[in-house]
């Protein structure tokens, strides 16, 4: 059953482009509320703000040997999501796999697991979304899979689909959404704007929302 | 049930900018060691000391719509305290919530929960101490209360009660003893700075707290 | 049964600077994949990477009496490694502490416990590995023991031991296998060097390992 | 600062009895969906259902000293209820503190802690809800306090509180909510019981809530 | 967005008995160890075992409203599946839940939340997978889904997927995979019982798998 | 380095026989509050009390091959003591290695990883302490060692050492100290009875170990 679908369909880099701008929160709302991973996965460090293509990635607890077949895989702006198939925290990844794999363009990883060297990783400016930081090693006996569908920090990721990551996390957006979703991330943002300016010269959501009503409908007494 | 208390009993600022200086560490030990919120609340970034009065919300599981009711009970130098009524790390508080809320002179957000935008939080240096950073978003159905006694990380708190908050952790103190501690937080200070002097000259806590007979008789051997 | 043990063999300064030079994922991996503490250790701020031999000390919970014993263990050079003897995150250790500690040449603190007073001890420069930041006060009226054998965080060490600690967690090398453990890191590092600069230009770990053969012989597709 | 409460106001013995009849989630529900302590506590044996007075104990991490103190001021119906100054699992209580508990007439124990000789307790029917069973000893050094307001599992309970606890976790209700809470559940027993009755024939809550107007104006569509 | 699909296809009740009588660990290994939700998941009282076509449903955080529209799609041998869109624990079901469930024919219910009237729902010899035992109410104001993929506890389920859980766990089959799992989950069953037999008798599974000469090429030293 | 070590030392059954029968907590007293594993560890059944000697296995995460080389060094009166090199849960033993287990005399199995095929250890008597349940299948690919001492559950075991386990978690005793702690574990079970009696009687424990003068010069106050 380990196999690696070998031509994955990726969209437009202009599509990923803003929704990388736009920023995980806002595509997540922008998308419904839908398709954020986990909150146990953190940057190694702050500021990084990335979007890419899913290169999907199973692997065994304890075994690293399909991260070298699936950095033969990407592409140009392509980020590395990565699932054991049981719990594990394990240093699955360093700078000489960040080497390699920036050498093929890829712009980040994401990993339900360990990463380790990440004073290395933090100075090639490669950032990693991470369960844990352990510099735990690994075998290079086991098969995993590289492309299939996966489920990391419970959310499903398909090979292709949009990652967006920054401070607050990570978010994946389907292929065939990721046009509406930047359409309607953008909406969000032009009206965020405007109301970002009524709430710093001390108007109220209260007001700017009209909640006072409902509120009072739904029995909230001041005292 | 769900109410808003509109009229809090704040202490005087000079206390409180005193307890914030003294940080803590110092203000947990001057009150007996007591008033500690759990150590699952962390700051979303390194370095923020904040004191501030409690406005105090209990909200429910993904929903952030008390937010909004709570802005309008903020004062100048109050910090907002949020309890979800049930375990939960959503993303209760972004950068829209915190312009309004410094609007209104708010000095920063300690939530049993979770936040976004830490990006934008960082940059307007609105500090943040919370369970989570999850972007994850919420409704708006359900009501709670503000400015009663609420239990935030294991800890009561009541409304107007001081709140110190800095790189170690959050501390509550209560409005009628913020005088005293404060003084004691001060003396402790003072006590602290001529044994620094001396350990830092080597000579050890053993000898300068006299520490060496109780050892003994307590039974401890030196091999 | 509480005991200081207090003549406790070190090894030479030189090979424990190599070691920290060489970091925890190589020592780590150039020992077999041995002695690595649990991830729950995580450094306070980023950047230190420290080497030194250990003084162990044995804690009850929430009582730090014995730090103080042991700082008087302390010589140039010295780690602290600090286990409760069962799980506990209070506040061991302070500026006032890290101050005596330094004034005896320690090089860092590893506890399985929590530290406090972090914004302090960051400007110190006194690193710090811990499974929690609080401010939570300890009491002084039980024994531990000091430069016995502890299990810290799931590792054994052993007084004398060589620590190795930076942005990746902790390492622990016995006294017997540095010297062979030096050599062996050293030769890890030499052969990474080449490895790096080949996989910088592109050519695929799958290639310059040979792995191609045996995936295959395993039954890997590709599809 | 260390006080013990002498003098304690329960409420009577009949309206508790009806309240540990009626059970932790029907009270809970009847008071409003408040009063539930954390799920970390959970039952040492199945099928306790226990229903008494509060005698409330907070003792230091490590330390059981204060349950000797504590026991002293059980009567007849009460339950301890006990929160450590800092999260500690050790083994606080066993058979023979619950021997003395139960000479005095004490009904069972909620310990935000750890608890051990549960064989030996479950023989003797006396039930525990705890965070952790362990056979962890602690010493007898440092004060705490008993019938204070504590806050055990995220919820403030004061001496003389009613608790209920059962399979489904630990509810309180405070002394002068009980009386109208005892109503408000059986109301809701009665109510239940015939919806229990029409939901075994094949009636749905859809139909018996009236619910599917108001699911079709939110939204829901049937595919 | 919130939709209930209505007509998903199920397969041959006998297969599905065939897997349940296999039991989890056993349907896990015949389709190649996957398939298995997180081990947070757990029954509620030991002994049951039960297979059944899923009926997924996708709730809020502490919000129960779309049980009662996933029960009108229950038929004869189906059982719930739920996960709530972020980490919760509320009690999402109880006895009435359970009694309108059974009066549908449903087998039990798998949920990455909370439970309550645990002793009820055993009494009633209803089964329950879930990540906590808690009373806490839940609301009924936000739409869910039912009956689209959902990811639980870790992994992917869809409508009318086979679920088999046991003392062991939840495992889930897709329905196209169901007749080949069975038939190896059968295979293996002959062989292990077998096996059994021989390991009874004192035979080593060293000889019976013929591993003493690998052990020795991988290196194994006895001493 | 992964090496078997056959020929370990073992002491009496007589006194093995003892400490099982004086149980976890009286052991771990009895010794000094020392030896207890972390209480992750529970028993797989309720009711189950063992003794015996350590046979140790360090495993790879996620492979139990060294599990069949284990159990051919087992003898009669033997327990597995298990700990992989880094955080797992996955499956390591079912039935069939307990089968195989049994046949050569081993009392029980103590893991700090998961557990499969609970339903049937239970029937077949065979008890296990373990850190989750969990039917995750594991390979066969990567040596560990047999008997070498390990840290299993933050604790240090040496092959031979006593291993007794029951409903309080697992506590191991050092061959040396054995007859001994023997010794002090039957001394303290008399003395425990005759102040049970005492107990029972309704004397206080504040009176039978005369604490109320040192709790009043500690400071304790009654109100």
């Amino acid at each position: 059953m380990p196999e690696v679908i070998t031509n994955i369909e990726r969209i437009d880099a202009g599509v990923i482009a803003g929704l990388a701008e736009a920023g995980v929160a806002t595509v997540h709302e922008a998308q419904g509320r839908i398709g954020l991973l986990g909150s146990r996965l953190r940057p190694i460090y702050a500021g990084a703000r990335i979007g890419g293509s899913a290169v999907t990635v199973s692997v065994p607890p304890g075994d690293n040997w399909m991260m070298h077949v699936a950095i033969e895989q990407l592409e140009d702006g392509d980020i590395l999501v990565v699932a054991p198939t049981s719990p594990c925290e394990d240093g699955y990844f360093g700078d000489l796999l960040a080497t390699s794999a920036m050498a093929r363009g890829c712009r980040g990883l994401i990993i339900d697991a360990g990463v380790r060297d990440v004073r290395d990783l933090t100075r090639m400016d490669f950032p990693v979304w991470s369960r844990a930081i352990s510099a735990q090693g690994t075998v290079k006996e086991t098969l995993g899979s590289v492309n299939v569908p996966i489920v990391c920090a419970d959310e499903l990721v398909h090979a292709g689909d949009v990652i967006v990551a920054d401070d607050d996390g990570v978010c994946v957006v389907r292929r065939a959404e990721a046009v509406n979703v930047l359409a309607q991330a953008q909406a969000r943002e032009a009206k965020e704007a405007e109301k970002r300016e009524r709430l710093a010269k001390g108007e109220l959501g209260l007001d700017i929302y009209a909640m006072r009503e409902r509120l009072a409908a739904k029995g909230l007494r001041y005292v």
